[in-house]
């Protein structure tokens, strides 16, 4: 029990210093490991796995929603990047660039793509020709790159994996009809998958993506009060359509320029994963995504006849779940802490006793319940538990973020809560970017975004006190 | 039928010109397009669903194994990728160099991993301290670049698409098993889902891997008389671990090095589908790796209930297998060349007058060998059929290799096969590398590999004529 407790204490408790709390849990429930290449991670095979399960659900919804999966170079030309204007300026800065291949100096300098814009509308001018060819419903699974100063696990690093969706339509209707679509598919992913709920807006003009005509995000409140933004779809209008020459002979005879999507869901929300479910024993993970969803501990496994009942039940329950045995000589109560500490949903005991009363006890990762089930009823009992550890895990981080969002009618109550009881904040703005600035510069809080459900705080913007165009969700963020 | 005309004469015929050939199947099957960037090809949505389900069959494969998936940064920094001398020696000539990040000059040069073993000891390093440890059975899936001067779609490209297989043991035994099984995993894979037959083997000291003790390869032989490698695993024995310091803690209490293995298949694999299946109508898929195994092509879909039959079958069939219906206004003639071109296994045509006799017509794209199959059998005949083309493109392609595998014991006679009847061809080998060297220059053939399956040619080295060691399979190779 000495080794149990020493684990147990070597988390950092959350409310003592978030920051170390989460390095803590990635680090000890083996998700990543820093590489020797600056803000580079390593992902672990216990990360890797709920990425792969993140990779597999994600992508049936992109393939039932029409879309294909292709791939791209992951090199840039630099003039290829510098074709439309504003997503040069957004992404030139934090580039890596490839200067020499092999012991030659090139031509022409490639960056390692920081997201895939101009490739895919590079391409496009290459294959579409007329309204037959609309249209293109793309994805790509990569990695990419972003020179970032300071990085974090998951959050923020040079180089994290993640899908991009580009898509070329006909019309202005259809391609903002993607835009908003995608952006569904992700709040539903998040949502029914994750168990995260999320708020669905649109980015304000400074928060915008470099090209962008409008960016839609999902926001989601992290357990110390600060926002994620999980995902983005981005409707571009025909900018890039100009500026790449993408044009499409019509029925009417007519040469138009195509309409763009992207949309991109990333590492990163394995950190929203963490910060929004975890707790001071470690991480929490959603049954639908955890690589492991029930751990069985034998008890007592020296004697005979536990063992054999703890593999037979393996054997059975493997048909129905994601299940793993630990039967290693280590103490249960050591067993019981490290698959607390790596989120698994759903710990299974079976010790003589057990096996005696022919049941065993399950024990739920997110309170401790115990429950006593029957060996005969695990092939119905286990499944609904799952289920209902899903549905309770959504239901607690509704709470969580109900309870940390506040209003906020001038600024001062905004610092007020930011500092106090930091969470999202729902005031009204003017749409003049000096105020977004103006809060920025006073409280580092940003525009999370203009809610699709719009409510009406007061008449007038938080900051200059100006008539209000529309409620905003503001916050610190990661 | 001017169209379909047309359609077919586009490609390039096998014989007349086999490179022309191979890059015609690879644009007019959607496969590939280039891309504004030297030497890299965009993977089109059809060529990455083949890559799709390659994946997927040997990630099963490899999870069956006990192998676990990991993500490794794609930067590699130019004094790790030096810890290993020959190592470096073999890939520092054909890395990218990325010298900037952002506006700013990088202090130390990293390279875009042209392969991962430096960065996986990096880490191994790390994370093995005791035999608790051991085995490491990891795998990623990622892209990696070389920078090759002439570039072909799949076969040589800059930047491709693999997997890499990084594994570490506590003894020199179970690393050589590993290798073995995972040359064996090649193997089977390629025979059983690619109907591609192999032949297994070790490369010569001069054709192994930089930095490997042994190198084992599956070799296949192209319609072209050119063998290509399709796999290989490396036994590095403890050179990696005593270039990094990868010791572990043995149950002896001493610290030992452990012992290495990686093995590695690309995306190339796709350009040996083409070349060994392919014929003068385009691509050969075998149904395994077939995004569309079905077409289902309506003849004269104008008359009433045709379409809606189709519609019927195509409801039905899916839950069988891949299938895809073809209701576009074209001539039915146009659609047979196209699916050709596509290499979808099999045909199914339904008209006015099948609906009559409650049948459909099925066409082999293998021999266009038709078949009469009633509607109520369907559900057991197609994947019956669909069994049949897999085995039979199989026994085509052995028949194909055994037919241009030809055996030499002198120079002469090697060259004149070469160039007549290009194949593999058996013969003796003293070991001596200068024999390589002198054959290489001569007529452009290497030692493809020395097969676990030694025949006795003569007793002579084809080369020297002094005493030989043993047979070697030599061919001309992409």
């Amino acid at each position: 029990m000495a080794q149990e407790k020493k684990f147990v204490e070597a988390i950092t408790s959350m409310d003592e210093d978030f920051a170390k709390w989460y390095t803590d849990i990635v680090k000890k429930a083996d998700l990543v490991e820093y590489s020797g290449v600056k803000g580079c991670m390593i992902i672990r095979p216990y990360g890797y796995a709920i990425w792969e399960l993140i990779q597999k659900e994600l992508d049936r919804r992109f393939k039932e929603t029409g879309h294909e999966n292709v791939y791209m170079p992951m090199f840039i030309p630099e003039s290829l990047l510098q074709k439309e204007k504003d997503h040069v300026e957004g992404f030139a800065p934090e580039v890596a660039w490839v200067t020499h291949g092999g012991s030659e100096p090139l031509t022409e300098r490639l960056c390692v793509r920081p997201t895939s814009e101009t490739l895919f509308c590079d391409h496009y001018k290459d294959i579409i020709q007329s309204y037959r060819d609309l249209p293109k419903l793309y994805n790509q699974w990569c990695s990419v790159v972003r020179w970032e100063k300071t990085t974090r696990p998951f959050l923020r690093s040079v180089e994290f994996l993640w899908q991009e969706g580009h898509t070329a339509h006909a019309t202005a209707e259809e391609a903002q009809e993607e835009t908003i679509k995608m952006l569904n598919v992700y709040a539903s992913f998040c949502e029914e998958v994750l168990a995260i709920p999320v708020i669905k807006g649109q980015k304000t003009e400074r928060e915008k993506f470099a090209g962008a005509k409008a960016t839609y995000t999902i926001e989601s409140l992290m357990h110390d009060g600060k926002a994620l933004q999980s995902g983005t779809s981005h409707n571009f209008g025909d900018g890039f359509a100009r500026a790449f020459g993408i044009q499409y002979l019509d029925k009417d005879n007519q040469l138009k320029y195509v309409h763009q999507t992207s949309w991109g869901m990333s590492t990163r929300i394995i950190g929203a994963i963490i910060m929004v479910h975890g707790d001071d024993s470690g991480l929490v993970l959603p049954p639908k995504i955890a690589p492991t969803q029930v751990i069985i501990v034998p008890v007592q496994q020296q004697v005979e006849g536990v063992l054999d009942k703890a593999y037979e039940l393996k054997e059975r329950l493997s048909k129905i779940c994601r299940v793993k045995i630990d039967d290693s000589d280590k103490m249960p109560g050591w067993k019981f802490s490290e698959y607390e500490m790596r989120g698994v949903p759903l710990r299974l005991e079976v010790g003589p006793k057990d096996i005696q009363k022919n049941q065993v006890v399950l024990v739920k990762r997110i309170n401790r319940e115990k429950l006593f089930v029957s060996m005969d009823e695990l092939e119905t009992k286990i499944p609904e538990v799952l289920d209902d550890i899903q549905t309770a895990l959504y239901n607690k981080a509704l709470e969580m973020r109900n309870s940390r969002t506040f209003t906020a009618v001038n600024l001062d109550e905004m610092e007020k809560i930011l500092n106090e009881t930091p969470g999202f904040i729902k005031a009204m703005y003017c749409g003049n970017e000096e105020c977004e600035i103006e809060i920025k510069d006073r409280m580092g809080a940003t525009a999370r975004c203009i809610p699709f459900e719009q409510e009406k705080i007061s008449d007038k913007c938080v900051c200059c006190q100006k008539e209000a165009k529309y409620m905003v969700y503001w916050g610190r963020a990661y």
